[in-house]
């Protein structure tokens, strides 16, 4: 079976390397040159909206899939016509709209921050003065990592927020004082049946991901998989979905989701009995699901601008090297680590070693 | 880095799919159309003596190494004038040769079934007044998977056994009444280092493995480390190798050597800290080596000649599954796949049902 990816960034590079031993083959369409899957498949070097490659895809692919949750609407809608697009389209749509995603959390009963639309320097005015401050305004479209953001502590701060970002679809969200960030990685058949890792703490910095850690056990476990099977569910969804929440108070306060796999779900290539890339996969292509269930203590560390010498993190055990043949770059994601180990001991003794070696990268950028 | 590979088999294909997430990119050359390794990585389809094709391999990898291991000696030499190629050469001209690699176990003091050269007709009949019968008259070289072999049981078996692969080189080699098949496998690093994973007991039918299971704390692991080790120190080994052996009387007789992964090690990929092909790798690229502890229990099943639908399969819990992306063939290697389980109770369970799978293959083939 041959699959078409759209993008070719480092979630379809996993992709490809969890498809392989399935049997499956890969075409990938994505813009950018050198995109780092394109090594792993045939790669079709076009824009998303060039209706003469998305042909060229279709044709020579059995089903669609997607790693770049910003794949244009017509995109999705020019390839569902012609063949199986999975997840669906509507996914898609909700998950790239911020209001549309609040509302759906919202209107399932899943508790979210306070949150209003924001079109208009005035409405702006309103909406703080429903929601509150701290308050985090955003765009309601194409943010990821952090970026399309400002934060608004006091009232002083809505000029500058509104110059940053003003003059496009924004949203006002009640800023949360979290204790905890967490995600829940779902992963639904063909059939419907639905399968949950264990949730999963992440730590961001700068607004971008830097740590996951599947937490066995987490008495918020159940309640994450009853919100994220409401949502799998309404969309009609077949494929890995990952569900990002804040913890307040104990308890969960949905943030957004992502309709792909997802950075807080890479320890499961080696943490998990099935990765949710092999699992994607297995959903989209039609296949009984694989187990979720954790093989060990693991954790995942992202590795942001660059990536230690591989001498280096080779030389600390129970250390799963993953660069993503991306050139080094502030800010970006070039690669992750995962480290296992036999107990939680062992696991932070390894970490703290990693976790060294990531600081002295950081120094010398 | 840029690997070479001389050979584009399964080998290859698990070498690249370990590869690719260490920031390694691949260069296989090999002879055969649709090679299995080719879509990833790029592909000099040419023959192992063509010295254009080899120039062309050595001007655009960094170093080199082998998946194949009747690589002519010519092709070694060539490669190894331009860049490094590990492991060295001279282990492909042991393994290559039966007798040497017997001649080598002998001189090691690692104890070996009685064997002896057979050049004519003549020979035979001193060799069989020698060595005794039952015994086994194999070609010198290129014998695999069973092939290029004659079973001796009585004196008439003689003509038969010269007319099938009478003149050319041959061995002749005591027939051992074995309890079990064992291989080791170790791994050498640039620098000495030597690790061990835990002994494989290997099941064979009709020349061709069956069935890998790592064995925790076997009473031969001590005597099967210090047997490997005596051969990667003689020959400056630098890479993974494996030997295989016979158990008799509970006693360790060298059968073989393959100077590269092996297929006794696949279960590596899922069964141990570090597979078999990251370690060559690590291995071959000069860093630490990983660990070859085990993750849990696991074993590996061959599918010989045809793989069982991916969707039965994947309903096993605990498959993991190995499609080689070759066509069915009788006798023909096309996949694996390595069954892991919490306790050995689980393990058996669903091999049985994994059993099941491949009886019904062979059953329709």
């Amino acid at each position: 079976m041959k699959i078409g990816i759209l993008g070719a960034g480092q979630l379809g590079r996993m992709l490809a390397l969890a498809g392989y031993p399935l049997d499956l083959d890969f075409v990938f369409l994505d813009p950018a040159t050198g995109a780092c899957a394109a090594p792993l498949g045939e790669h079709i070097h076009a824009d998303y909206v060039d209706e003469h490659a998305l042909t060229e895809l279709c044709v020579s692919v059995d089903i669609a899939t997607y790693e770049f949750e910003n794949v244009p609407a017509k995109t999705a809608e020019f390839v569902a016509a012609r063949i199986p697009l999975l997840p669906p389209p509507n996914a898609l749509d909700v998950a790239q709209d911020r209001l549309s995603e609040k509302t759906m959390f919202d209107r399932l009963g899943i508790p979210v921050p306070r949150f209003m639309p924001v079109a208009t320097r005035e409405a702006l005015e309103i909406a703080v003065r429903n929601v509150g401050l701290p308050a985090v305004l955003k765009t309601r479209r194409m943010g990821y990592d952090g970026k399309g953001q400002a934060v608004l502590r006091t009232p002083e701060d809505l000029d500058r927020a509104w110059a940053a970002i003003g003059g496009q679809p924004l949203i006002l969200e009640a800023f949360v004082p979290f204790e905890r960030e967490l995600s829940c990685l779902a992963v639904r058949g063909k059939d419907g049946e639905l399968r949950f890792y264990p949730v999963v703490e992440n730590v961001h910095r700068d607004g971008i991901l830097r740590t996951s850690t599947p937490k066995l056990d987490d008495p918020l476990q159940a309640q994450a998989e009853d919100y994220a099977r409401r949502i799998c569910e309404q969309l009609g969804y077949v494929g890995v979905l990952a569900f990002e929440f804040f913890v307040a108070d104990g308890q969960l306060l949905a943030n957004e989701i992502a309709p792909r796999v997802h950075n807080s779900g890479h320890w499961t290539i080696e943490g998990a009995e099935c990765s949710q890339f092999e699992n994607h996969l297995r959903a989209v292509a039609g296949l009984p699901l694989g187990s979720t269930a954790l093989r060990g203590p693991s954790v995942m560390v992202n590795f942001i601008g660059d990536v230690p010498p591989n001498a280096e993190l080779a030389a600390i055990p129970g250390v799963h090297i993953h660069h993503y043949g991306k050139s080094p770059k502030p800010l970006r994601k070039v690669g992750h680590a995962t480290v296992t180990a036999a107990d939680d001991d062992a696991l932070q003794t390894r970490l703290a070693a990693l976790q060294a070696l990531v600081a002295q990268v950081n120094a010398g950028a």
